[in-house]
């Protein structure tokens, strides 16, 4: 069974083919600029390089074009009817999805409806769904939502302090996202520690460009740091996180910046981009070596925050049995790591410094054996829970949840 | 010796009168709705009931006459001359002042250009500074800032990720704000405590229509949940506090608010009066207590954003001797207090259900002998603790801070 991930961007899509078999994947690729001079699609096959093209490709018909052409041509794919489902990433699915829907004229249409709460992601994913509907009309599609691990949270979690009809009749509230990855690594860590899923509390850390925090109770989100969009909570690339709300006025009223402006500036150029004009981890830590004090106050940021979100959370679950780091960040960077869980004992949290340096992948913990609460390196893989759960819901659509 | 402690406001003027060989107040009183029709003033002498006048008062140089006037009359004060000084509480000095400040032009310029940053507020505090300098020009007068006990905070937890020019050449960062409170339950539960407060660590938490907590490290301030404004942090009366910052563009795209109708809201309708519809915490509870389901929801949000704090300032501070309620509600409260420290026991938080139901004023302690953490109820008093640091500004001036 042979299943196809997509990740519909505004100028950009992914995606990944898995032998579900063996969970495999045979393809994975992106293609990029989509609609600008000079659109690109790299790939790679199964232990063979990455191929590397520069493309003609005005839009998503286009794109989605070339990914099947793509297939066929390397032979993952050499009958349509070989692909069991796409199943598509879509980051906003408001309180209708708990769990992937099979997708049909009216999941399309909720989708659509909650793009004012995602005008940045929505309209990208609907994009991605309305051409491969269109280009592989008798495949089964699903969508996978990001907020959907989420919804689990508690009304007080999840509302805001605002007018309760900007709630009931907005559905301004909390969401979260990275939902797939982190309900991904909690099933890992659940593995991991030997333990049923429904009797663990993690709190799990996906950081990567986009960074998000997750409280776990009984292996269910019961918080998380994103709120209505990705720009609220934790410190990212370039996204803001946290800040007072009455910044906007500010911004607004003294420096004159439209809403525009402002939105452009919370989410492009803020986070450690903002405060030390770069947003790749890697640079950041050599800017530091060198001495560079606008780097070492990022990565002093960065890990601070988190620090912050862990003792809330603890607070929030009362017992924790492990804190899990993913995602590009979580998954490579020791040092953020060992300053995050610096002076922690209070909650029960120690590292083992020389496991902290080269964890195991897939999974692997980096706290001492004896340790109250295990610290777990786990490889994201958000394509792959994607493809699972498109799975899960075309054999059995209510067994999810 | 006497000093007055005034508190100007946009539309009111609050006063209290100290002897500061014990510390009595001689008369306190407030000057309501200046520039409206039904202006009034309350005002209460030592050991006598409150009295109420309907007045005549179009602007603050007319409530400071009256306020003058008063003093006279009523025999507080039968000569000038008795008055050593006048602290104002000023509610934003910026980066300049990390203690109180002897007023001269220079004081006053800066209080003036930090209005950008608290448009709300400055501008009244500096109008009442303006007119009690004319109308009492040769007494020494003393601006006591909210935010100065906040000047400690370390740059990674003031800054936030915002461009770095923002903080450079806009002072965009976290002030913090009820800081004279947060110093001065401080100051008494060191001495309840008997312990130096250079020795200790705490959090207090003033809770009142606005609210804010604060992580004290060896007697200082190290984190704030109030940030460039008083709109960040915990849920208060009417202040939304954190929210996700793209909340706003969906505010005005979808429902095409301007920025000024937005500020409104998230400072006057939001908070628990956004939620239930009413800002006053006696009043919830009663809600509450019919089964109306948006007071419950209220209270269940209150209790669980300060527990967030609560937990984010244990990983900040790792250590801490006491948790300090104050505030109308943290002082009056007992179910909130309860409901915030349920299930807490991993931080070492334990009640005495007994003693919390009774606190004894104007410190009492609520948690059992043998807890790690003492839980302590401390009567808030800005207006004598402004009056301490006026006074020791006035006989020596560098032996604050
Ligand atoms: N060895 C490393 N050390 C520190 N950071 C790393 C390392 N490798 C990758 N990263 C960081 O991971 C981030 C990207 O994470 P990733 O999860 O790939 O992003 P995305 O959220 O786009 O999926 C970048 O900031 C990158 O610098
Ligand atoms: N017994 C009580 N129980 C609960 N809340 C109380 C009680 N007494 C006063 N409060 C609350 O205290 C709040 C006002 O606090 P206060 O510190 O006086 O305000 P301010 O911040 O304006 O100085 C109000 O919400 C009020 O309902």
């Amino acid at each position: 069974m042979k299943i196809l991930v997509l990740n519909a961007g505004s100028s950009s899509v992914k995606y990944s083919l898995f032998d579900m078999s063996d969970r495999s994947v045979l393809i994975a690729g992106i293609i990029e600029r989509i609609g600008e001079d000079a659109a690109s699609h790299s790939y790679s096959l199964a232990q063979n390089g990455r191929i590397h093209d520069e493309i003609n490709c005005r839009n998503h018909q286009q794109a989605l074009q070339l990914l099947f052409e793509t297939l066929a041509v390397c032979r993952v794919l050499t009958d349509r009817h070989e692909l069991a489902g796409i199943g598509h990433r879509v980051v906003h699915g408001g309180e209708h999805f708990r769990q992937p829907a099979l997708i049909d004229a009216q999941v399309m249409q909720r989708i659509a409806e909650v793009i004012p709460l995602a005008p940045l992601h929505n309209p990208a994913n609907l994009l991605g769904i309305e051409e491969a509907i269109r280009q592989m009309d008798d495949t089964p599609q699903v969508a996978v939502f990001d907020t959907a691990f989420h919804q689990t949270l508690p009304d007080y979690a999840y509302r805001y302090a605002l007018p309760e009809h900007l709630y009931a009749d907005h559905g301004v509230r909390r969401y979260g996202f990275h939902g797939t990855s982190h309900r991904y690594v909690a099933e890992q860590a659940a593995h991991y520690l030997g333990k049923p899923l429904s009797e663990i509390n993690l709190i799990t850390l996906h950081l990567g460009n986009g960074a998000s925090v997750t409280a776990i109770q009984n292996g269910r989100s019961i918080d998380t740091s994103m709120g209505m969009t990705p720009l609220e909570g934790l410190m990212m690339g370039s996204r803001c996180g946290d800040i007072d709300p009455a910044i906007h006025f500010y911004l607004s009223r003294t420096l004159n910046l439209s809403n525009e402006a402002i939105e452009t500036l919370l989410n492009k150029e803020s986070g450690c981009k903002g405060v030390c004009g770069e947003n790749d981890m890697r640079a950041i830590h050599r800017m530091a070596e060198t001495g560079d004090d606008l780097a070492r106050l990022a990565l002093a940021m960065y890990a601070y925050r988190i620090k912050k979100y862990i003792g809330a959370y603890f607070a929030v679950l009362g017992r924790v049995d492990a804190l899990v780091f993913t995602g590009g960040i979580g998954e490579n960077d020791a040092w953020l790591r060992e300053h995050v869980c610096l002076e922690m004992q209070i909650f029960g949290i120690a590292l083992d410094q020389e496991r902290n340096q080269k964890p195991v992948r897939p999974c692997d913990s980096i706290s001492p054996a004896n340790s109250g609460v295990a610290i777990l390196v786990i490889a994201a893989n958000e394509e792959l829970e994607i493809a699972i759960q498109a799975q899960q819901c075309l054999e059995e659509p209510r067994a999810l949840n």
